[in-house]
């Protein structure tokens, strides 16, 4: 199913070398995935590129140009690697100084004297964007254009997807029904299943082997958001599992 | 620190709308990682893309040219949305079709009159490529040019892993060593260590908060292919981090 052409849709771009050396494993990609589909946006696409610049750059332009909205997560911190708001000014092609909402919102937490420029480096934000708040350790996130820069230490990065997500364009919900497969093996009911997927061309259909200890537990789901046409593609599988486990 | 000319280089393609609806949570990308890391080939860039062949067939393309080795993951079972095969066969413009050595691993798991159209699915391979064997349910991944197509269920992803791994070529291994800032904030030492940071330029220095019950705990990871410039950078961030906390 391709993305119709009114809904809204979504991509992430994570940046940091941690994740790809596999020294942190990626929590935010299934916290905003989960956010995305209950909010009825499509998440089309993911990219995780290292703290380089010119891949960061090429990476935010290719996504805010084709989605609806782009979530960045990382590199907002205030040490020499931390280069997210650089490259988002520069993707933009804006400047980038010491904001003083968010040097407010620094001195919250720390006392002026403390607020060294690396630092205040959690303050420079590209002209022209709006912060997103962080009541946790108040360095802001912020929103420029479609673009929305949010933290990668997990629990910020909720807070902010929290803070953010309320002002975003929501599409009507994807609505989602699993069937159960019951141990009917997938090579039997592929075929079957595919002719159905054919004939609901606005229903998603997926079919995910999951090992179990029992061996291989297929989960058939189908998605939509037009209630009606879920419903009868649902029916149809229903049927179809029933007939092989007849 | 950019990858250096002679490094070993590799990119990720995860393919499945199931990832993007958040409903099944990656596990695979940390697990490729971990073992490139430990390969000493640099991962790059990691890509999650739907079920859908054009987004498919551009993403391999533009990995698979950037990158020494692109692996995929997902894509290549026995129904409808399963297209992963055809697409690397169109990303490449080659032919596809039932591949007897295939067909003959399938049969160690079904009985010839089971295997029907939909898991001969599983047995279609583009021209010129090798098998990656699959233990677990005998379907094989393939390996064509640099291109490792391997299952998306993390075990078997696994198997294929390991039994395509031992025949990459691996750079020098990366070592990295982390020291840990004991409570010191960001903040306090991110100036000096983005000093260090400028003077030793083929070690990679990042500075990783977490959350922690305490409040944040940092940890400084450094990480260089050469151990006396490894050594050297990390005998001053030790030095850094005694001082600001004497």
């Amino acid at each position: 199913m391709n993305a119709e052409p009114d809904s809204v849709t979504a991509a992430i771009l994570v940046i940091g070398d941690e994740i790809l050396s596999g020294r942190t494993k990626d929590k935010n990609i299934g916290t905003i995935a989960d956010y995305l589909t209950a909010a009825g946006i499509d998440l089309r696409e993911v990219r995780i590129v290292p703290d380089e610049a010119e891949m960061i750059v090429e990476a935010i332009n290719a996504l805010r140009a084709r989605y609806t909205y782009l979530f960045t997560t990382g590199g907002i911190g205030p040490t020499h690697d931390d280069i997210t708001a650089d490259c988002v000014a520069q993707a933009f092609g804006v400047e980038i100084d010491v904001d003083e909402r968010a040097r407010a919102m620094l001195l919250e937490r720390h006392k002026p004297e403390d607020l060294n420029e690396a630092r205040l480096r959690m303050a420079r934000i590209p002209f022209g964007a709006d912060l997103i708040a962080n009541p946790i350790s108040k360095a802001p996130g912020f929103r420029i254009g479609n673009v929305m820069v949010m933290a990668g230490v997990p629990a910020i990065m909720q807070v902010m997807l929290d803070a953010v997500g309320p002002t975003l364009r929501g599409g009507a919900a994807m609505q989602s029904v699993t069937v159960e497969a019951k141990g009917v093996p997938e090579g039997t009911y592929a075929g079957d299943l595919g002719a159905i997927a054919k004939r609901y061309d606005t229903v998603s259909i997926g079919s995910y082997p999951m090992m179990t200890p029992e061996g291989f537990r297929n989960r058939i789901v189908a998605r939509a958001r037009d209630p009606e046409a879920l419903a009868a593609a649902v029916a149809e599988i229903e049927a179809l599992v029933a007939r092989l486990t007849a």
